[in-house]
């Protein structure tokens, strides 16, 4: 027979199962913190029709579209959760409840070229709050809470928030006179990649010396969150600066009542997260003393999410997990173990057929006692079922011979340390606790 | 703004949140159970090479394969979980512990003519344990016991097996001097469809009187499983169907002994599975008093899972739900009921803003607690507020006025009864356990 190499296509996560296991749990972890907080879950096909997904046009993403091959060439593979919730949201609008709170885990699609830590197919895990006409302003305080919550189950180090409001920025460049942001915010997005000075000789060129200095002075945070908000208070004369002031303090007070630290919240005026989705509060979130791996959740406040689909106004928040590349870049940094992950605790090894039926009865025991037990029912000798055990890393091995199964006992070896002793089956249950 | 009618492309199923959640919580008693059974996870691209997925080549299902459109057109959605199952285990040979019990939740696509309960998009729920070389016979009573298990979690009626074993079969159609048995065996398939008199005559017509009778009168199954298993005893001297006898009767014995009630197993020589994948057990189930739904899983043992892609012999067995079509099924025939489904049990209203803080308190410690609970911080009339703890079905709304707020008490509203009675702050850890 003509033999196909097996691989998988360039540029997807795939796991060996200790490794899944992980994954898994961290996808429990976000999906469990989730309902939690009472969102609920959704779930839409991975093929959109291309005149959902190219509804907005333009952009980057769309080169990266996968589409589905067939005469019409009307359909394609999902490249975020958004365009989908918004088609959602806009189908479903008489059957839902306003504030509709969803999250949605699953995976999304974009043509990258491969590259390492980029991925073809992954897994994202948002969380939103839609409102119908409109949505408080204390709403934006929910998802960093969440979020917050879900990296001290992952046990990474704590995470500390970065956030702004695009409304404080646009009100000041108002203030400015500065009509098209579109390059300031460029480089303002730049500017810790490129340095202060960089950025500042850049803003000069593209408006004047002074507008630069009041910019690179406006982007600097002060020591602290409260004197960030002194600093802001009266600055300029502008209602949109204004009111956008008044979100970012208010959304900053709640994220505190709601139990994150100060210590872990920056009011950051220089971040902006892309050029013209956002309208208000925008948030990254960083892990303590690993901040070079860039956010590992963003989000923020949208007035419009579904106008695409539906003359209804639903300005929304929210935030995001891309949990593929987390895993990995946490694999990188070493903050993922896989050798803690195991499923089986206990193997029952009969050493013959003639005690299957007898192990059977002790596993059907241990199975009640909710324990993560196996039976090995290969034929073969002792050594290979011992190494068997090894390799699937068990702890136990329940040992049972003709000798056991007269005697109604169990020999029980410790795995780690080669340690035996022996016990009675009717002991199982006092065992087992 | 030019507006685009929002909806799914044809032959998908997207569900509301609250059959979400059912749908969810079905999911999650499936995969709990195959990992109570020791099975690991594993979660494989969605996109697959097309020499890998057109490895084996021929039949129904390369038709209806989604291909992704691209200069190379090397790409294409997987149709089922078995050809990347054969893929995975191939790639990752050396990797992997045997037997390899794995399972598999995951999406598949099929270009299915629209059609009710027909889908294009459906989730399928596999378990296989595959072997190296060889496999025990013993380990094809194990995926019968996790699916009843399910069903019985599920809350459905239990549900019943009926098995057979191609080799028996085989053997019966070889001691009859019947070569090409493909034909028989889609007459055999087609028994309860076109009863067996039709049956028969059929067979007269392809083979000859004598022959059709004997089939006929073979695959008629007995009263009770034992006198199934007597009256195949010795019927015919052949090698094949003397194994497929003996390995019949080990899975019937191994299945009893694991907890499955022999009133549940009928041993059915009709049972058929397909013409060329199963080599040994074959499996149908199901829900007793709805057989007329079809079988919800099946499976069967085979012996060649991966010799497209690696000279390895990798025996295995397997059974699988197509949860997709479950679901859709259990709702037509009005067993699975959404009403009983709903994530928030208590909403905190706050009369107003003033009352958020004091509001949040009471959340973190409803958190604290484990409760589901939410708050609603939308502005608004009481009414409004009442209207939506209403629609999302709380059982009570903890509503918090100035006074409340003085006195740190709470008003807290049955939703159903509309009661009310104050309860203390203090007193909250109380009320919550």
């Amino acid at each position: 027979m003509n033999i196909v190499r097996p691989s998988t296509i360039a540029g997807v996560m795939e796991l060996l199962p200790e490794d899944q296991l992980v994954f898994d749990k961290m996808k429990n972890i976000i999906e469990e913190t989730y309902k939690k907080y009472q969102f609920l879950p959704i779930d839409t096909p991975v093929i959109e029709k291309n005149e959902i997904l190219f509804a907005k046009g333009g952009g980057e993403t769309e080169k990266q579209i996968y589409e589905i091959a067939s005469d019409t060439r009307d359909m394609s593979l999902r490249f975020d959760l958004t365009v989908p919730l918004a088609r959602y949201v806009a189908e479903h609008f008489s059957d839902l409840n306003f504030p509709f709170k969803r999250y949605h885990i699953g995976k999304v699609y974009r043509g990258e070229r491969n590259q390492k830590g980029r991925y073809r197919e992954f897994y994202q895990c948002d969380i939103d709050i839609i409102g119908h006409n409109k949505l408080a302003i204390e709403n934006d305080a929910i998802p960093p809470r969440v979020i917050y919550e879900i990296f001290q189950k992952l046990d990474t180090p704590d995470v500390s928030f970065r956030i702004n409001n695009r409304k404080l920025l646009n009100g000041f460049f108002e203030s400015l006179g500065i009509d098209d942001t579109t390059e300031v915010l460029r480089l303002i997005d730049k500017k810790d990649k490129m340095g202060l000075e960089n950025m500042k000789e850049d803003l000069v060129k593209l408006l004047d010396e002074k507008r630069a200095e009041k910019i690179a002075s406006f982007i600097e945070a002060a020591n602290s969150n409260q004197e960030t908000l002194e600093k802001f208070a009266g600055l300029v004369e502008n209602d949109l600066y204004e009111e956008g002031l008044k979100e970012l303090g208010t959304v900053y007070k709640y994220m505190i009542k709601l139990g994150i630290p100060d210590k872990n919240i920056k009011l950051d005026p220089s971040i902006t997260r892309g050029l013209d989705y956002y309208t208000g509060t925008v948030y990254e979130t960083f892990i303590n003393g690993y901040e070079k791996i860039g956010s590992v959740s963003s989000g923020g406040r949208y007035e419009k999410l579904a106008d695409n689909f539906t003359k209804q106004a639903l300005p929304g928040v929210g935030m995001s997990i891309g949990l593929t590349r987390l895993f990995y870049q946490l694999k990188e940094i070493g903050l993922v173990d896989k050798k803690e992950e195991n499923l089986t605790e206990i193997l029952i090894i009969p050493m013959s057929e003639e005690e299957n039926f007898y192990a059977i009865d002790i596993l059907n025991i241990l199975h009640d006692k909710g324990k993560n037990a196996d039976i090995y029912l290969e034929g073969g000798k002792l050594k290979k079922k011992f190494s068997y055990a090894d390799k699937i890393g068990v702890k136990y091995a329940y040992i049972i011979g003709g000798e056991e199964r007269e005697n109604k006992t169990i020999t029980v070896r410790n795995m780690k340390t080669g340690e035996q002793e022996s016990i009675d089956f009717d002991s199982l249950d006092r065992v087992c606790k």
